[in-house]
């Protein structure tokens, strides 16, 4: 025992259905923990700290940022986003399969600091399915609609930089894809190297 | 669709089981094609042409080395043993995932040709368990058991340059899980370039 977890970065079109794909996983399976970012934005109304986001000041992250103390992070408009390192390493080592929900940039800035990184990339079928998606919201203005069309564009010039196509069409099987793609990704060889060296121990004594 | 298949090559320890694992997976799947090998030496009772080898002449076998219509051969003791490319390319085309069981050498040739070759290795959980089952068959000699055991300990070696390890504990569950992953792995990345461009091209469409 004591395996450690598979550490998961989940990327994806706006509109792509990974929100909710993440929200079914984890409700169904108990060995995924979902990494919490922390922020120097503000909370939003309903937002409640620790839970979408660790809420920083500036100051509070720059520090964070000097004694690296975060996996990964990036500067949006005017605001921090990053990924604290405690959290997810303690996850890991209690062989929890821990999920970061973060954009292309930050994906592979993980997976260059942790070559073990497993990269999933959700898409819909096609990309006129994922146009009806973001109409279908009925809550975004057409502007956004095209801004968010605009980003697909250029996501899409990275999907090839992740190990695997997360394919949405159906919600339930889509969900049950990813969960045996993660679990069979335990079975690779690089990730049982104790195992490995066991086993050719083990063989010069028997 | 016309989607291609996977190619894989399963290995393993004698004793692992993998001949079992194998006869199940394609009793339940029908995706599973296993390729068969074409041979020199003469065929032993109850095997037959076409379905456990292709049994060969010497000459015969040289004409098709010459022609470069094997993906890999050996020779062992006085015999040639080959895999046959036709057979393998009709079927990836179709579709099917296609099993070749061959040892590390032929596995590794394999995938030098073909580096989207999946390599499964299969192998009991303890090598006291090995033993143990060697033993349990009841057909071998101690000197057959104490080979088996030499060759596992040497490929053993090479158990990390396969991509997979296939943990043969339950063999129930063991097919469940060989099953998956392939699956799994018809969502790399590289093997959907053909979505990828189609997707870039779509959305600049959209």
């Amino acid at each position: 025992m004591g395996k450690r977890g598979v550490l998961i970065v989940v990327s994806g079109f706006s509109g792509s259905g990974k929100g909710t794909l993440m929200r079914e996983l984890l409700n169904r399976y108990d060995n995924y923990a979902l990494s919490i970012s922390a922020t120097t934005r503000g909370p939003r109304p309903g937002e409640e700290e620790g839970r979408e986001y660790f809420f920083k000041t500036t100051e509070e992250f720059e520090k964070m940022i000097a004694k690296d103390e975060l996996i990964e992070y990036a500067r949006y408009v005017d605001n921090y986003y990053g990924t604290p390192r405690v959290y997810v390493e303690e996850q890991l080592a209690a062989g929890m399969d821990v999920i970061l929900e973060i954009e292309i940039q930050g994906a592979l800035k993980v997976k260059e600091k942790f070559p073990d990184t497993l990269l999933l990339f959700v898409t819909p079928p096609t990309a006129g399915e994922l146009r009806r998606r973001l109409v279908g919201r009925g809550t975004e203005t057409m502007d956004v609609i095209e801004y968010r069309m605009g980003r697909a564009r250029e996501e899409a010039e990275g999907m090839d930089r992740y190990d695997y196509l997360i394919i949405n069409d159906d919600l339930e099987e889509c969900v049950e894809e990813m969960h045996k793609i993660i679990q069979g990704e335990h079975r690779r060889s690089f990730r049982n190297q104790a195992f490995i060296e066991h086993m050719k121990e083990e063989l010069k004594g028997e």
